[in-house]
């Protein structure tokens, strides 16, 4: 039930995926935490078979690249009819921004995530082959994003990543437990290493500061720790590091 | 069956994660090119479910951070206890990297999926909660490894996406009709546009140049059109790119 009003009367965040593969949807984004918030309509998630909009027989949706070149594209006239059949439900709100997953597109960081979290939802289009057609890609609006630098088979693993990293990011998604407060980019560096019972384990003990009960010595070795491993590990973070307030 | 020998007597490269949530595998790596390529024995997947190796009647995995905070964190010992016995079968072959997924790691790259695609597999850990005991991580040899520059609900996407960026690198999983040149990262610039019929759709044609036939203007076309892409969006990418041959 995608368009489930949440219990405050407020739409839930709209997940939408254009996809070759809708079989693969919710998968592992319908277990654990996301798939808990998916049940009590926190979110919703529509996934649109591009398959059903495609030509003739076979259903083709992909052409060969003009100009030569290995694998195929997706038909731009194909594309047009799957988001076009998207944007006559609500998932085609105009406020939900259109998402094409790519490697060449915008790296998605954790303050994109909550941008996108903080809105209506997403409208996504997952590309196989070679891609899709750059003209449907100009045409009905839809910004490139990336998950890394890296090249996958396509991109619905791009996409349940995308929805994951904003879904856990809703008001109520996470419990009470949990929190987001001390994680790795929301104050700008890696999170501090963690630790936990037992006190001894294979010869190597906890830290004594974080047993000693003295939170200010706990949060001041915590945030020392945190500087060091982003220095060590990802400097570029620091450079690009907000001023803190 | 994990082990199955490749047609040319060679092992299959091994994909093993350490999960709580083990049903999420291998979900969309079982679909369409990975998971063509896992029933033709090119790779294989084993999870180890974490639980299994959990304490008690309520086989508890966690606990609360040593020196406060919210959240749980994965113990030592029970994530020493599934990495062991995972050791004790081939998954464990000592030449197989052993990986944790997290945001502190070092980012996943395609040069580094390469790297581990011409390796025997991977062993990973998926984290869960605010993550694992620093002194497991240390104590088995983890490196840590980031998919991006955000925050997911558990390593176990993370982990499908790095074995996803792996696997169609392995020989034999693309079909001919595709091809790993040209990609976007493959020399270091992102992918040009690309365009397929139908030759005009809604007033936009697909470039002139791309139908001359001309295949050296066509190239040019290209290397112009991915190098100015790659300036206007990834100009970070320029600067770290590798001398051309």
């Amino acid at each position: 039930m995608p368009h489930t009003p949440k219990p405050d009367g407020s739409q839930p965040w709209q997940a939408t995926v254009i996809t070759l593969f809708p079989e693969m949807f919710p998968g592992p984004l319908g277990v654990s935490l996301t798939g808990q918030a998916l049940e009590t309509g926190l979110w919703s998630l529509q996934s649109i078979p591009l398959r059903e909009f495609g030509e003739g027989r076979h259903r083709q949706v992909d052409d060969t690249p003009a100009g030569g070149g290995a694998g195929m594209v997706l038909r731009a006239d194909i594309v047009a009819a799957a988001v076009d059949h998207a944007s006559s439900s609500s998932a085609g709100r105009a406020d939900i921004p259109r998402i094409y997953l790519s490697p060449r597109g915008r790296p998605l960081t954790q303050e994109f995530a909550r941008e996108l979290a903080a809105g209506p939802g997403a409208l996504m289009l997952a590309g196989r082959f070679e891609g899709v057609d750059e003209r449907v890609r100009e045409a009905r609006n839809f910004q490139e994003v990336s998950i890394g630098d890296y090249v996958l088979s396509g991109g619905e693993l791009a996409a349940m990543v995308l929805i994951d990293a904003c879904v856990r990011l809703l008001p109520g998604v996470l419990g009470g437990s949990e929190s987001l407060e001390h994680e790795s980019f929301e104050n700008g560096l890696l999170e501090y290493p963690q630790y936990t019972r037992p006190r001894q384990w294979e010869g190597h003990p906890i830290p004594d500061v974080l047993l000693s009960g003295d939170h200010g010595r706990i949060a001041k070795w915590r945030h020392h720790r945190s500087t060091e491993l982003t220095r060590a590990r990802r400097p570029d973070l620091i450079a690009s590091k907000p001023r803190e307030k």
